[in-house]
């Protein structure tokens, strides 16, 4: 069985003392890689007073910046925890470990730390991989749920919801779920608006955009329904109704 | 004790049938007076097949209309519906009722009528009061919520908010706070962007917007604090930080 990476995220943020914290409770770290530097690690173990056992490290050899605050923003930190996230990607891509689990990143340290473009996890991944679309999937037992944007302004999120986008992001999904074994995956997709737009009395974009792209779905052969309300979508995909 | 008003709602809707569901199983109607056609109740009961109490009526005498199907959008539902939040309102307003309580509208039924600028029930109060500022406040034990808008697109939701609209609207709530016995309210007022903007890379309404209103409310003496992210002003408002 091949390790999990663990980034350590920025090491002025939460990271390495939860880690430090999770090692200690887990008692040992087999199966584990860590990605950041052995500074940060232990400078978490001594804020939160515990030992740590053995572990594997991918080390990222930069050395903790002078002046360097706990909370603070700092450049060199988001400079480490981009390049941590980088490792583990790599490491995932050339098959040495089976997954990664990220800590926390600070989207203003790694943007002063000149990665423009990469304002979280996701954009990193994208660039590695050369990616045009992706998603943020949350899961847990009995709901998945896909974002459509990430990192946007709610004014730039809502006009991000186009006929294209929601038909491209929602074939990603068909596409993913198909590879993790599901044979017709039923995706709901949410409307945007309060009581779903109301019929375009409280905005258009589910005449104009979201049915479209649905149609647009179902004519591809894609299990896919909506829009929803999103005061319902949840409950209906609780109960068994969607995959995603 | 004066009664409480109840409205019927829009015929076509599920008000008739909830509100004699609840009188069957009240077993009486003391202290209430109910605002609506009296079809539409009997047709309510004969759907619940619940037989009614007596029960105090504000008759709105408005016969039902041809071809009535229940859950159809009708405009002459949709003006008995209108109606009877006006005459409820009115009662309220002379002192012949304490309160009012509603029952569903259908917001393209009211538009099918005619009311082009009633869109709910809010915007039907502040015509007849003659209201500038009004806001709906959800409250449940321990949590006082009050939106800043209802009834828009979320683009528009997003563009009203402004310093100005921050805060009339919070000055409304901490005078309504102060006229139920609060000498102080401890009003939050929520970031709109996710991560509160994040310090600007994901929207500047925190910066140029709201920041700037909680300063200008605490320059008026008032104890707002914010722009608070979303994700944990909620928490804290239940942890008892603030009444609203």
């Amino acid at each position: 069985m091949k390790p999990v990476a663990i980034t350590m995220g920025d090491p002025a943020g939460i990271g390495p003392e939860v880690l430090a914290k999770f090692l200690h409770a887990r008692g040992s770290g087999d199966g584990l890689l860590l990605v950041g530097p052995h500074w940060a690690l232990q400078q978490g173990a001594e804020i939160a007073g515990v030992s740590l056992p053995r572990v594997q490290f991918e080390a990222i050899d930069v050395e903790m910046p002078p002046g360097f605050v706990l909370g603070q923003v700092d450049a060199v930190a988001g400079d480490i925890a981009v390049r941590s996230v980088e490792a583990a990607a790599r490491l995932c891509l050339n098959g040495a470990v089976s997954a990664m689990v990220t800590c926390p990143i600070n989207k203003a340290a790694i943007h002063a730390a000149g990665y423009v473009q990469d304002i979280g996890h996701q954009e990193i991944l994208a660039r590695l991989t050369g990616s045009e679309w992706t998603a943020t999937m949350l899961m847990t037992p009995g709901l998945r749920v896909a974002h459509l944007s990430t990192h946007k302004s709610l004014i730039e999120a809502a006009r991000y919801v186009t006929r294209d986008n929601v038909r491209e992001k929602a074939r990603l999904l068909d596409a993913t779920l198909k590879s993790w074994g599901f044979t017709a995956p039923r995706i709901a997709v949410a409307a945007l608006n309060p009581h779903g737009g109301e019929g375009g009395l409280l905005g258009r974009e589910e005449i104009d955009e979201i049915a479209p792209a649905v149609a647009d779905l179902q004519a591809l052969g894609i299990q896919a329904s909506g829009p929803i309300p999103a005061d319902s979508v949840f409950y209906r995909a609780i109960d068994g109704e969607f995959d995603v």
